[in-house]
């Protein structure tokens, strides 16, 4: 009988040379928003695209599918992976998903993706800054009908917009976020409610004075730190859309921005995307270049940045700690401020036109605008040059407002021009996992919250670790969910959260 | 009868793939020289020899050779190029030549070769930290068996160090060598001799005060921008050797190191990788990817960067126009300083130990005691562990001085430790090259030292641009050295402007 490790063996390396290809591809993208001179532009679009075809060719190649083959049961083409411990079992499972939804695109039709969405990029990037969605629109047409080809070459069972939420976060559909997000936005309704009607809200305008950038930067670097974001193995760096980028467990980045005028932009940029680099950071090193190397979902991916942003970074309990350091950064601007007030200013809630800069309260709401619009387009009930109209449509029935000009409304986001349509959800994904981890860890480690009063964080960033990030895809979100904390997902424990939160600022309660 | 061009049509699309894999290596190595953080190394070393490997591979494909053999005489084995124009006849020339080189390594010994040098690197950079030859002797014996193992796959005529010297500088031999060498010496101890009998040497000591380093960076960044370097398709970077790299004409990044008490360093390097870095910018865009996208040779690129930074940059002309702009950067260390001492001590002759630091007349000595060690160890006249007391013997023949610690001998060069054998050589005949080419300018401009002294340095780039970048590989070395000053390579151009630099400053003439 042959050993049933050798093509597993064999598998893995081959794997890993794909990676360093997409490796590669990676600090393209990041040199590309970080330090590469304008002129580099069209060939880096080129760069890229021949990288990530190389990469998606040397996957769907005859040799990957006959190392899988030797675990596939001819009969049911499952994973049938005898012999190996479940560790192994699950890297088959993940790759032959993998594999089976590579294979079904065309090396030419992720070339054509490539070029297509980074020339969309740049044009996405001028026509916001020349408010001309016009100017947007031809190749954001492209763009769609690629989508729509993609679609057709994946397959979907019920909506063809479950084809693209598969894409990030493997198992979410359109028939199981409608439900959730209509509590949820039944709950955060209610609580904006209480919100407009509560008597003395806080004021935010103390964020919002001049605080010096290298300063902020400083800072931000400190909650890194505290965080425990090993600057070893990551660094940060400037760039217009904050992000984080590993091109392996031990190269990690993070970027922000900084504005002289905006407090928060730099702090929670850092702080957010510190939760994403810590997942990168904390996934084993032996797996890398498998899927036991890599997250399981953007969902997931989303819930650490967000837990690290929201749960603990607009906690009173975080600031205990961070804000008599903040005011030594800035003590003209903070000295006379109380933690309380600082706390009630850091979360703030106001219905805005900016995804980005929204509370947590609205937040969710910006998203359910544009899952309701990428639907309407993916079921084609909406054309792509009518989305201005529909998006000044649905802000106003969410949110209330109306933005004046597309550049605050329709074309503030990267996303769409990237071909990323259906990743929206993912963030809202996100904070409802947080608040279940947040919760769990709370349980599991009592003496949490008076850790991170006293700046020890390094409890929460373990408990992350060795909960979450050690299994890299072992595991399917749901199941990982459930395995941390028995439950299924569910609207509860985030609404329930911020009720307190919001609620002891605003004072007000909603008992349940 | 088929149509010529379409193989070749193909030939190019093919090459741009692999371009973008080499753009994509460089990019990896660009970044582990600047940003990268010190616990990505290893990786960073794998990702490198992955990419190395597969455009390796994907070059000496059959498809490539089909390709090729479109217009290879079956007999002469030699391009035959009928029907199609000079410039793709030397395209198919240059292609071929590389090919047939490449073909002769196997996949495993690129592979080999890659990672064993990038680890050999680091323990170099270490060893010559602790001074410690020892630490880097069993890898330095890796090297070198590797190197003889690419010397038998290349195969050699004459000397085995033939076989090395050609991947850098193509047609340089041994035997071409030694006799210009032997009266490169001659010249350069004759004038060293007067230089030590001169009454009144230059003090260079105000080279060394305390300068502060952002200001000296923006010295070096205002030399490039009237060089004529394109920041819009380039970039200055900070890293421990300073170096160019390319990623297309588009994107060519130089880097620099900057000491507070040592104003020449900073400034020279940024000089010289400008002069690198405008004939990477002035290669021919349509190129890219094939051989007359490309640099000629070492040599030939070498005599770029030296004749920017000598011939210019240390020219009496280049400082009229630019020591008054350096004074009002550094007034309190300049301010008192006459344009003719600045100069002279800018020129200050004196053997020294260490390559990177030395004057225009000792650089080629340590050039040549370099190329005779790396011949002797390559002959098998002398072993690796026998290097440091070859070093310290060769030094006290050509420099009349003796390092006393091996950091400051055998050690001080990168180059062994990446598996640059026969490198050196470049040097000096870059330097050679140069003072033909800068000859060659001046009578063809008249106006060349005028505009110089008047800061305008646009005329000799476009010189430069227009009589060697825009060919790339088009013409061998020895022909466009022919073509551009109707000569064959010489020592003499270089002694006579030396002799005649170096004998104002010091207050001697030597006739000939």
């Amino acid at each position: 009988m042959p050993n049933p490790t050798q093509p597993l063996a064999t598998l893995k390396s081959r794997l890993l040379e794909i990676q360093h290809l997409k490796d590669a591809a990676a600090l393209l993208s990041w040199d590309q928003e970080t330090y590469m001179p304008a002129g580099g532009g069209q060939t880096r679009a080129e760069q890229l695209a021949t990288l990530q075809t190389l990469a998606h060719d040397k996957f769907v190649s005859p040799e990957i599918e006959d190392l899988l083959s030797h675990h596939i049961d001819p009969t049911t083409r499952l994973v049938q992976a005898n012999g190996l411990d479940d560790a192994s079992k699950a890297l088959l499972r993940e790759t032959w998903r993998d594999f089976s939804r590579a294979k079904k695109l065309p090396s030419d039709f992720v070339n054509r993706r490539e070029r297509e969405c980074s020339l969309a990029q740049q044009v996405w990037a001028e026509a916001r800054r020349r408010d001309d969605f016009m100017h947007f629109l031809p190749y954001l047409q492209r763009v769609v009908a690629l989508k729509f080809e993609e679609i057709d070459y994946m397959g979907y069972d019920n909506s063809p917009y479950d084809a693209l939420l598969d894409t990030y976060d493997p198992g979410a559909t359109v028939a199981q976020l409608q439900p959730l997000f209509a509590t949820l936005r039944h709950g955060l309704l209610e609580l904006l409610k209480h919100v407009r009607e509560a008597a003395s809200p806080p004021d935010d305008r103390i964020l919002f004075q001049t605080y010096d950038e290298q300063q902020q930067l400083a800072f931000g670097k400190l909650a890194l730190h505290g965080m425990g974001y090993d600057f070893n193995r990551g660094r940060l760096d400037l760039s217009a859309h904050p992000f984080t980028t590993s091109f392996h467990p031990t190269d990690v980045r993070v970027t922000t921005r900084v504005f002289e005028k905006d407090l928060p932009s730099c702090l929670f940029s850092c702080i957010h995307e510190g939760g994403h680099g810590l997942y990168e950071q904390g996934l084993p090193q032996e797996q890398y270049g498998t899927p036991l190397g890599e997250a399981i979902s953007l969902g997931i991916h989303e819930s650490q940045s967000r837990l690290w942003e929201n749960n603990v970074g607009r906690s009173k309990a975080f600031w205990t700690h961070f804000f008599p350091l903040l005011r030594q950064y800035f003590p003209s601007q903070l000295g006379a401020i109380s933690l309380d007030v600082f706390h009630a200013a850091l979360n703030r809630v106001k219905p805005s036109l900016i995804r980005v800069e929204a509370d947590e309260v609205t937040y969710n709401l910006h998203i359910m605008v544009r899952f309701e619009i990428e639907l309407a387009l993916i079921e084609k009930r909406v054309a792509v040059k009518d989305l201005p109209d529909l998006w000044r449509e649905k802000m106003q029935e969410y949110l209330g407002v109306t933005p004046e000009r597309d550049a605050e409304g329709v074309l503030q986001d990267v996303h769409w021009s990237l071909g990323a349509l259906g990743y929206f959800p993912t963030y809202t994904l996100g904070n409802l996992y947080a608040s279940m981890f947040f919760r769990q860890a709370c349980q599991d480690v009592p003496a949490l919250e008076t850790e991170i009063q006293q700046g020890h964080l390094l409890s929460l960033k373990d408990w992350l670790n060795h909960n979450i990030h050690q299994y890299g895809r072992q595991y399917s979100s749901t199941d990982l969910l459930h395995r941390i904390t028995g439950r299924v997902l569910s609207v509860e424990p985030f609404l329930s959260y911020l009720r307190t939160k919001i609620g002891d600022i605003y004072g007000f309660s909603i008992t349940r």
